[in-house]
């Protein structure tokens, strides 16, 4: 993080730049998501990816931008759509300016995400990330078939996971060497990164969702048990168990009949088929193959600064 | 319609293919509203203005396509904030898969425009279309905090319009000139031409949404009214009614409490202040504008063609 802190402040400084608009509604709404105190993951690999191929210019502070305003978007769609309360902790942007500000706001972020990436001026960075906006799109459509189906196999989940979240890691990875003029065989690497990162970041979120296996972050327990996710941990254990557990499963999760003292016996399933367990297992491989993936860089701070996120991201849950 | 309809047999099939999805719900939704009778008026435009412009080459399909989706995207979206129930006289896509999935497939769309626009290269293009992007969903912005104020100003509501209908008319027509090559005189010109034609069509559209001047084109009548949407004609009847006007529009459009009789009330208050004929005037003066601005075209077929659109918008209602 110190070592991309310099861009980082001018990535900050871009993304209010970017919220701003004659309705006063949208910085405020933009303002209320980029300070509640997100990660800022996405732009940092972007700028971290760039600064290690070599990059010298301002390309990679916009692009970083438009990646942060393309989650912002998408978790303010996302809020709408799984009807959540609650975002980090406080009142979603859906709670405090409704439904159909959320939608809008959410569409001029977009917008705005896109207009700042034509500045840039790299065809190549605007085909993967404008590619990566109808994937997420497509993720979050499939999902929302399949959410409630404890017949997803674990393979249709990864597809899931994989456009919903792992395909902004990877195309916000990717831009670095794009717009450094690295070698394709860089760029394959750098996208492969982003891809695993995602896919392991996003694991060991639906773990954290249960608990973790320690509780350490304080991240609200249970939101994708109330709001009926099927998630990898549920998929093992509901494969694992026996037909009381599956009973219990299809009438919580694929019913939606949930009861207060639900979650305490979701969370006791899990740990007696190790579920939670085997989904930090996958994350960990996954993050495995990220570092991997970096062999395409010489060695340097900017690798193992991307190194360091795949063990921040892991380690997030045990 | 006749000149450009080779080409618009290209853009039909261009549209199904970028609506292609492993999620079937998709194409289906893109399939309803696609097909549901739209008038492709703004691909239409594209078309023309290129080859108004000499364009021979195959970029103008594609945009005219990404014209079409992102129109397309801002229907379903305008369909959840709205909580319209019919487009077009048919249920609208959120009635048939719900607000979530109008939410994410009008992502979906518009993530493809914006891949496909990629894919033609223009930089400019690009440019102009993701701003366009940004302002539509500025507009629709400011339309929801103004739109039940009865004391927005004939100014702002042109605004309002300007940015959330005028914007796509005028990159519609502005990318023609931009992928032709056309001297800067030229792009300003068509520019100007889609801005003063998509005022036009939206004050008709406003003034249709009150039966018009006559009902010929059997558009559903008296949905922005029970939607307690300002527009124009309701701006102009309010201005020029007295204390009792004031009342019945305070009552109905500002707190939504609309009784059956109501409609017909409001049609008759709009017809004793001649508030559609003063809404249709102003639409006449934009299409003027329209046919002036063309002015920067040689005379032929295609500036004929474009004329020809002016007239047909503003005779939708007169």
């Amino acid at each position: 993080m110190q070592l991309v802190d310099a861009d980082m402040q001018r990535v900050n400084q871009m993304i209010l730049d970017m919220a701003a608009a004659n309705a006063e509604m949208i910085p405020e709404i933009a303002r209320h998501l980029i300070d509640s105190g997100g990660k800022r993951l996405r732009p940092m690999l972007t700028l971290a990816a760039a600064l290690a191929c070599g990059y010298r210019g301002d390309g990679h502070v916009k692009l970083a931008a438009t990646v942060e305003f393309m989650h912002t978007a998408t978790l303010l769609h996302d809020d709408v759509v799984d009807e959540s309360e609650l975002r980090r902790g406080k009142p979603s942007a859906r709670m405090v300016w409704g439904n159909q500000a959320s939608v809008l706001v959410g569409d001029y972020l977009l917008g705005q995400a896109f207009r700042t990436m034509v500045e840039v001026g790299s065809l190549d960075a605007l085909a993967v990330l404008s590619r990566a906006a109808a994937v997420i799109a497509e993720g979050e459509v499939l999902q929302l078939v399949a959410a409630k189906h404890l017949s997803t196999s674990e393979e249709q989940y990864l597809q899931v996971i994989n456009a919903k979240t792992a395909a902004l890691f990877s195309a916000a990875t990717e831009v670095g060497p794009i717009i450094a003029g690295s070698s394709a065989k860089v760029r394959a690497g750098l996208a492969d990164y982003g891809t695993q990162l995602g896919l392991a970041f996003q694991l060991v979120d639906d773990a954290l969702d249960y608990g973790g296996s320690s509780m350490t972050l304080g991240k609200k327990v249970g939101d994708d048990f109330r709001e009926g996710k099927v998630t990898l941990p549920i998929l093992i254990a509901a494969a694992r168990g026996g037909d009381d557990d599956r009973a219990f499963w299809q009438r919580t999760i694929e019913q939606g009949d949930i009861e207060d003292a639900d979650l305490d016996h979701a969370i006791e399933l899990l740990g007696k088929h190790q579920a939670i367990a085997a989904t930090v297992e996958r994350a960990r491989a996954y993050g495995d193959k990220a570092i991997a993936a970096l062999e395409v860089l010489e060695e340097g701070p900017y690798r193992a600064a991307l190194e360091d996120v795949v063990y921040f991201c892991v380690s997030r849950v045990s």
